[in-house]
Protein backbone atom coordinates (compact mmCIF):
# COMPACT_ATOMS: atom_id res chain seq x y z
CA UNK A 1 0.00 0.00 0.00
CA UNK A 2 0.90 3.30 -1.00
CA UNK A 3 1.29 5.72 1.90
CA UNK A 4 1.15 9.72 1.30
CA UNK A 5 4.69 11.16 3.32
CA UNK A 6 3.06 12.96 6.01
CA UNK A 7 5.14 15.31 8.53
CA UNK A 8 2.47 16.18 10.45
CA UNK A 9 1.46 12.62 11.27
CA UNK A 10 -2.35 13.98 10.26
CA UNK A 11 -4.54 11.32 7.61
CA UNK A 12 -7.30 13.85 7.77
CA UNK A 13 -7.14 16.25 4.88
CA UNK A 14 -7.13 19.81 6.01
CA UNK A 15 -7.09 23.34 4.47
CA UNK A 16 -4.47 24.75 3.82
CA UNK A 17 -4.01 28.51 5.14
CA UNK A 18 -1.18 30.05 3.98
CA UNK A 19 -0.29 34.28 4.61
CA UNK A 20 2.53 35.80 2.27
CA UNK A 21 4.33 39.19 3.57
CA UNK A 22 5.73 40.06 -0.02
CA UNK A 23 5.84 39.04 -3.37
CA UNK A 24 8.67 40.19 -5.57
CA UNK A 25 9.91 39.38 -9.31
CA UNK A 26 13.79 38.53 -9.11
CA UNK A 27 16.03 39.02 -12.32
CA UNK A 28 18.75 37.14 -12.60
CA UNK A 29 22.20 38.00 -14.34
CA UNK A 30 24.67 36.08 -15.45
CA UNK A 31 27.41 36.22 -12.88
CA UNK A 32 28.85 38.96 -12.19
CA UNK A 33 27.29 41.32 -13.67
CA UNK A 34 24.72 41.75 -11.77
CA UNK A 35 26.24 45.19 -10.13
CA UNK A 36 26.51 46.75 -13.60
CA UNK A 37 22.71 45.67 -13.86
CA UNK A 38 21.77 47.45 -10.86
CA UNK A 39 23.71 50.58 -11.80
CA UNK A 40 21.69 50.42 -14.69
CA UNK A 41 18.50 49.75 -13.17
CA UNK A 42 19.82 53.46 -11.24
CA UNK A 43 20.28 54.86 -14.50
CA UNK A 44 17.38 53.96 -16.42
CA UNK A 45 14.77 54.20 -14.30
CA UNK A 46 16.01 55.92 -10.88
CA UNK A 47 15.69 52.85 -9.15
CA UNK A 48 17.27 53.05 -5.06
CA UNK A 49 19.04 50.16 -3.54
CA UNK A 50 18.47 49.54 -0.03
CA UNK A 51 20.03 46.38 0.44
CA UNK A 52 22.75 43.98 -0.99
CA UNK A 53 23.72 40.52 0.09
CA UNK A 54 27.34 39.24 -0.90
CA UNK A 55 29.43 36.16 -0.77
CA UNK A 56 32.35 36.15 0.23
CA UNK A 57 34.97 36.04 -2.42
CA UNK A 58 35.73 32.03 -3.51
CA UNK A 59 39.12 32.96 -5.59
CA UNK A 60 41.46 35.79 -5.09
CA UNK A 61 40.79 36.70 -8.58
CA UNK A 62 37.44 37.35 -7.95
CA UNK A 63 37.17 41.14 -8.60
CA UNK A 64 33.64 41.24 -7.79
CA UNK A 65 31.51 39.96 -4.71
CA UNK A 66 28.82 37.81 -6.19
CA UNK A 67 25.62 39.52 -5.59
CA UNK A 68 23.04 36.75 -3.98
CA UNK A 69 20.14 39.52 -3.90
CA UNK A 70 20.11 43.37 -4.47
CA UNK A 71 16.84 44.63 -3.27
CA UNK A 72 15.89 47.87 -5.75
CA UNK A 73 12.93 49.92 -5.20
CA UNK A 74 11.11 51.57 -7.81
CA UNK A 75 7.65 53.50 -8.03
CA UNK A 76 6.76 52.17 -4.49
CA UNK A 77 7.64 48.44 -5.40
CA UNK A 78 10.35 46.29 -4.77
CA UNK A 79 12.56 44.05 -7.29
CA UNK A 80 15.46 41.82 -6.17
CA UNK A 81 18.82 41.44 -8.92
CA UNK A 82 21.14 38.75 -8.29
CA UNK A 83 23.94 36.74 -9.85
CA UNK A 84 22.71 33.93 -11.27
CA UNK A 85 24.42 30.66 -9.60
CA UNK A 86 23.95 27.27 -9.97
CA UNK A 87 21.83 26.75 -7.27
CA UNK A 88 19.17 29.69 -8.57
CA UNK A 89 15.39 29.38 -8.40
CA UNK A 90 15.05 30.48 -11.70
CA UNK A 91 14.13 28.94 -14.80
CA UNK A 92 15.79 30.30 -18.55
CA UNK A 93 14.20 33.51 -18.86
CA UNK A 94 14.74 37.11 -20.15
CA UNK A 95 18.04 38.51 -18.89
CA UNK A 96 19.99 34.66 -17.19
CA UNK A 97 16.34 33.62 -15.27
CA UNK A 98 13.45 34.85 -13.37
CA UNK A 99 11.56 33.50 -10.38
CA UNK A 100 8.82 35.40 -8.63
CA UNK A 101 9.34 35.27 -4.87
CA UNK A 102 7.31 35.18 -1.79
CA UNK A 103 8.00 35.31 1.43
CA UNK A 104 6.49 33.50 4.39
CA UNK A 105 6.93 32.14 7.65
CA UNK A 106 5.64 28.60 6.80
CA UNK A 107 7.32 27.34 3.36
CA UNK A 108 5.97 23.37 3.91
CA UNK A 109 2.25 25.10 3.82
CA UNK A 110 3.21 26.70 0.73
CA UNK A 111 4.73 24.32 -0.90
CA UNK A 112 1.61 21.88 0.15
CA UNK A 113 -0.79 24.58 -1.12
CA UNK A 114 0.93 25.22 -4.50
CA UNK A 115 1.43 21.36 -4.78
CA UNK A 116 -2.33 20.86 -4.39
CA UNK A 117 -3.02 23.29 -7.06
CA UNK A 118 -0.89 22.16 -9.48
CA UNK A 119 2.57 22.96 -9.19
CA UNK A 120 5.60 20.92 -9.35
CA UNK A 121 8.07 21.51 -6.42
CA UNK A 122 11.70 21.55 -7.26
CA UNK A 123 13.88 21.63 -4.46
CA UNK A 124 13.74 21.01 -0.96
CA UNK A 125 14.21 23.38 2.01
CA UNK A 126 17.38 25.14 1.77
CA UNK A 127 19.44 27.31 3.69
CA UNK A 128 20.68 30.15 1.63
CA UNK A 129 21.77 33.03 3.42
CA UNK A 130 21.18 36.36 1.91
CA UNK A 131 18.61 35.28 -1.09
CA UNK A 132 16.25 38.01 -1.07
CA UNK A 133 18.29 40.02 0.91
CA UNK A 134 17.07 38.63 4.39
CA UNK A 135 15.89 35.24 4.07
CA UNK A 136 18.03 32.01 5.53
CA UNK A 137 15.33 28.95 3.90
CA UNK A 138 14.28 28.84 0.72
CA UNK A 139 12.72 26.69 -1.63
CA UNK A 140 10.96 26.79 -5.04
CA UNK A 141 7.86 25.42 -7.11
CA UNK A 142 7.23 25.70 -10.71
CA UNK A 143 4.16 26.19 -11.67
CA UNK A 144 1.73 24.43 -14.44
CA UNK A 145 2.86 27.70 -17.25
CA UNK A 146 6.53 27.29 -16.41
CA UNK A 147 7.02 30.24 -13.58
CA UNK A 148 9.19 29.42 -10.47
CA UNK A 149 7.88 30.88 -7.65
CA UNK A 150 10.74 30.43 -4.49
CA UNK A 151 9.23 31.10 -1.32
CA UNK A 152 11.08 32.86 1.62
CA UNK A 153 11.39 32.61 5.02
CA UNK A 154 13.03 35.33 6.64
CA UNK A 155 15.62 34.68 9.36
CA UNK A 156 15.75 36.67 12.68
CA UNK A 157 19.55 36.75 11.94
CA UNK A 158 19.15 38.80 8.83
CA UNK A 159 21.28 41.64 8.19
CA UNK A 160 24.28 40.42 10.39
CA UNK A 161 26.32 38.97 8.44
CA UNK A 162 26.60 39.39 4.99
CA UNK A 163 23.67 41.18 3.95
CA UNK A 164 23.84 45.14 4.58
CA UNK A 165 21.88 47.98 4.25
CA UNK A 166 22.70 49.61 1.00
CA UNK A 167 23.19 52.88 2.61
CA UNK A 168 25.56 51.48 5.12
CA UNK A 169 27.52 50.21 2.34
CA UNK A 170 28.21 51.99 -1.34
CA UNK A 171 27.45 55.62 -1.61
CA UNK B 1 26.96 64.74 -41.91
CA UNK B 2 24.71 62.72 -39.40
CA UNK B 3 22.08 64.84 -37.61
CA UNK B 4 20.92 63.20 -34.60
CA UNK B 5 16.52 63.15 -34.71
CA UNK B 6 15.27 65.72 -32.40
CA UNK B 7 11.99 65.58 -32.28
CA UNK B 8 12.03 68.90 -29.67
CA UNK B 9 14.13 70.71 -32.11
CA UNK B 10 16.44 71.09 -29.25
CA UNK B 11 20.28 70.50 -29.65
CA UNK B 12 21.66 70.85 -26.29
CA UNK B 13 21.70 67.92 -23.89
CA UNK B 14 18.96 67.70 -21.77
CA UNK B 15 18.26 65.75 -18.37
CA UNK B 16 15.66 63.45 -18.93
CA UNK B 17 13.43 63.80 -15.99
CA UNK B 18 10.89 60.69 -15.99
CA UNK B 19 8.68 59.61 -13.11
CA UNK B 20 6.85 56.21 -12.92
CA UNK B 21 3.85 55.45 -11.06
CA UNK B 22 4.32 52.20 -10.60
CA UNK B 23 6.11 48.53 -11.42
CA UNK B 24 4.55 45.24 -12.30
CA UNK B 25 5.92 41.74 -13.50
CA UNK B 26 4.03 40.40 -16.52
CA UNK B 27 3.53 36.74 -16.83
CA UNK B 28 2.91 35.14 -20.34
CA UNK B 29 1.37 32.10 -20.96
CA UNK B 30 0.64 30.49 -24.41
CA UNK B 31 -2.53 31.58 -25.21
CA UNK B 32 -5.49 30.29 -24.18
CA UNK B 33 -3.73 29.18 -21.01
CA UNK B 34 -3.93 32.28 -19.01
CA UNK B 35 -7.90 31.71 -17.75
CA UNK B 36 -6.18 28.73 -16.32
CA UNK B 37 -3.12 30.38 -14.67
CA UNK B 38 -5.34 32.84 -13.28
CA UNK B 39 -7.06 30.00 -11.43
CA UNK B 40 -4.12 28.59 -10.37
CA UNK B 41 -2.68 31.83 -8.58
CA UNK B 42 -5.81 32.44 -6.66
CA UNK B 43 -5.94 28.54 -5.60
CA UNK B 44 -2.51 28.32 -5.17
CA UNK B 45 -1.21 31.84 -3.78
CA UNK B 46 -4.87 33.39 -2.65
CA UNK B 47 -4.11 36.22 -5.53
CA UNK B 48 -7.17 38.59 -5.59
CA UNK B 49 -7.87 39.36 -9.22
CA UNK B 50 -9.10 42.70 -9.76
CA UNK B 51 -9.48 44.18 -13.56
CA UNK B 52 -9.67 42.12 -16.73
CA UNK B 53 -8.90 42.98 -20.35
CA UNK B 54 -10.09 40.60 -23.18
CA UNK B 55 -10.24 40.46 -26.92
CA UNK B 56 -13.12 40.40 -28.98
CA UNK B 57 -13.08 36.55 -30.26
CA UNK B 58 -12.05 36.11 -33.63
CA UNK B 59 -12.73 33.03 -34.36
CA UNK B 60 -16.56 31.71 -33.59
CA UNK B 61 -14.55 28.39 -32.42
CA UNK B 62 -12.65 30.30 -29.67
CA UNK B 63 -14.09 29.20 -26.50
CA UNK B 64 -11.93 31.36 -24.34
CA UNK B 65 -11.73 35.21 -25.21
CA UNK B 66 -7.69 36.35 -25.59
CA UNK B 67 -6.44 37.72 -22.15
CA UNK B 68 -4.52 41.33 -22.71
CA UNK B 69 -4.17 41.42 -19.40
CA UNK B 70 -5.67 40.64 -15.87
CA UNK B 71 -4.71 42.23 -12.76
CA UNK B 72 -3.48 40.06 -9.88
CA UNK B 73 -3.22 41.53 -6.09
CA UNK B 74 -1.29 39.20 -3.77
CA UNK B 75 0.66 40.40 -0.63
CA UNK B 76 0.05 44.14 -1.24
CA UNK B 77 1.74 43.97 -4.65
CA UNK B 78 0.57 43.73 -8.21
CA UNK B 79 1.57 41.37 -11.12
CA UNK B 80 -0.43 40.62 -14.14
CA UNK B 81 -0.94 37.85 -16.51
CA UNK B 82 -1.51 37.52 -20.31
CA UNK B 83 -2.45 35.54 -22.97
CA UNK B 84 0.93 35.10 -25.20
CA UNK B 85 0.51 37.04 -28.76
CA UNK B 86 2.44 37.91 -31.24
CA UNK B 87 3.17 41.02 -30.32
CA UNK B 88 3.38 40.61 -26.41
CA UNK B 89 6.23 42.83 -24.92
CA UNK B 90 8.12 39.39 -23.36
CA UNK B 91 11.57 37.95 -24.12
CA UNK B 92 11.09 34.52 -24.02
CA UNK B 93 11.49 33.15 -20.15
CA UNK B 94 9.62 31.25 -17.85
CA UNK B 95 6.43 30.35 -19.04
CA UNK B 96 5.73 31.50 -21.98
CA UNK B 97 7.60 35.19 -21.47
CA UNK B 98 7.99 38.09 -19.32
CA UNK B 99 8.38 41.55 -19.06
CA UNK B 100 8.38 44.32 -16.64
CA UNK B 101 5.62 46.99 -16.90
CA UNK B 102 6.61 50.57 -15.76
CA UNK B 103 3.56 53.37 -15.95
CA UNK B 104 4.41 56.31 -16.91
CA UNK B 105 2.83 59.54 -18.70
CA UNK B 106 6.03 60.40 -20.84
CA UNK B 107 6.28 57.41 -22.98
CA UNK B 108 9.26 58.92 -25.09
CA UNK B 109 11.70 60.72 -21.89
CA UNK B 110 11.29 56.86 -20.69
CA UNK B 111 12.57 55.45 -23.60
CA UNK B 112 15.16 57.97 -24.30
CA UNK B 113 16.31 57.95 -20.71
CA UNK B 114 16.72 54.04 -20.81
CA UNK B 115 18.52 54.00 -24.37
CA UNK B 116 20.78 56.78 -23.13
CA UNK B 117 21.49 54.21 -20.28
CA UNK B 118 22.18 51.36 -22.45
CA UNK B 119 19.21 49.72 -23.54
CA UNK B 120 17.58 49.16 -26.83
CA UNK B 121 15.12 50.35 -28.33
CA UNK B 122 12.50 47.18 -29.02
CA UNK B 123 9.18 48.53 -30.57
CA UNK B 124 7.62 52.08 -31.47
CA UNK B 125 5.03 53.38 -29.65
CA UNK B 126 2.00 51.33 -30.24
CA UNK B 127 -1.67 51.69 -29.17
CA UNK B 128 -3.03 48.29 -27.16
CA UNK B 129 -6.12 48.68 -25.88
CA UNK B 130 -6.26 47.03 -22.38
CA UNK B 131 -2.21 46.59 -21.80
CA UNK B 132 -1.53 46.71 -18.18
CA UNK B 133 -5.45 46.27 -17.78
CA UNK B 134 -5.45 50.21 -18.63
CA UNK B 135 -2.81 51.07 -20.85
CA UNK B 136 -3.59 52.72 -24.39
CA UNK B 137 0.11 53.41 -25.40
CA UNK B 138 2.59 50.80 -24.93
CA UNK B 139 6.46 50.50 -25.94
CA UNK B 140 9.22 48.63 -24.65
CA UNK B 141 13.16 48.30 -23.97
CA UNK B 142 15.52 45.08 -24.12
CA UNK B 143 18.00 45.89 -21.29
CA UNK B 144 21.79 45.09 -21.40
CA UNK B 145 20.63 42.37 -19.30
CA UNK B 146 18.39 40.45 -21.73
CA UNK B 147 15.06 41.56 -19.79
CA UNK B 148 12.08 43.37 -21.56
CA UNK B 149 10.76 46.46 -20.15
CA UNK B 150 7.56 47.97 -21.40
CA UNK B 151 6.41 51.14 -20.66
CA UNK B 152 3.06 52.07 -20.54
CA UNK B 153 0.82 55.18 -20.49
CA UNK B 154 -2.48 54.87 -19.06
CA UNK B 155 -5.52 56.17 -21.06
CA UNK B 156 -8.70 58.24 -19.88
CA UNK B 157 -10.59 56.30 -21.42
CA UNK B 158 -9.42 53.33 -19.20
CA UNK B 159 -12.10 50.81 -18.70
CA UNK B 160 -15.02 51.81 -20.49
CA UNK B 161 -14.41 49.53 -23.68
CA UNK B 162 -12.90 45.80 -23.23
CA UNK B 163 -11.09 46.45 -19.40
CA UNK B 164 -13.61 45.73 -16.85
CA UNK B 165 -13.08 45.40 -13.31
CA UNK B 166 -13.06 41.75 -12.57
CA UNK B 167 -15.92 42.51 -9.63
CA UNK B 168 -18.04 43.46 -12.50
CA UNK B 169 -16.60 40.88 -14.37
CA UNK B 170 -16.64 37.43 -12.66
CA UNK B 171 -17.17 36.14 -9.04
Amino acid sequence: MAQEEGQNGGAEKTVVEVSFKSVKPQLFVEAPKATDAIQFYKAAFGAVETCRSTQPKRKADQELPHIVSAVLQLAGSTFIVADLSDDSSSTKGGGAGFAMCLETEDLKAAVAKAVAAGAVSESEIVEVEGACCCAERVTKVKDPYGFVWQFCSPSNKCGTLISVKFSAYLD
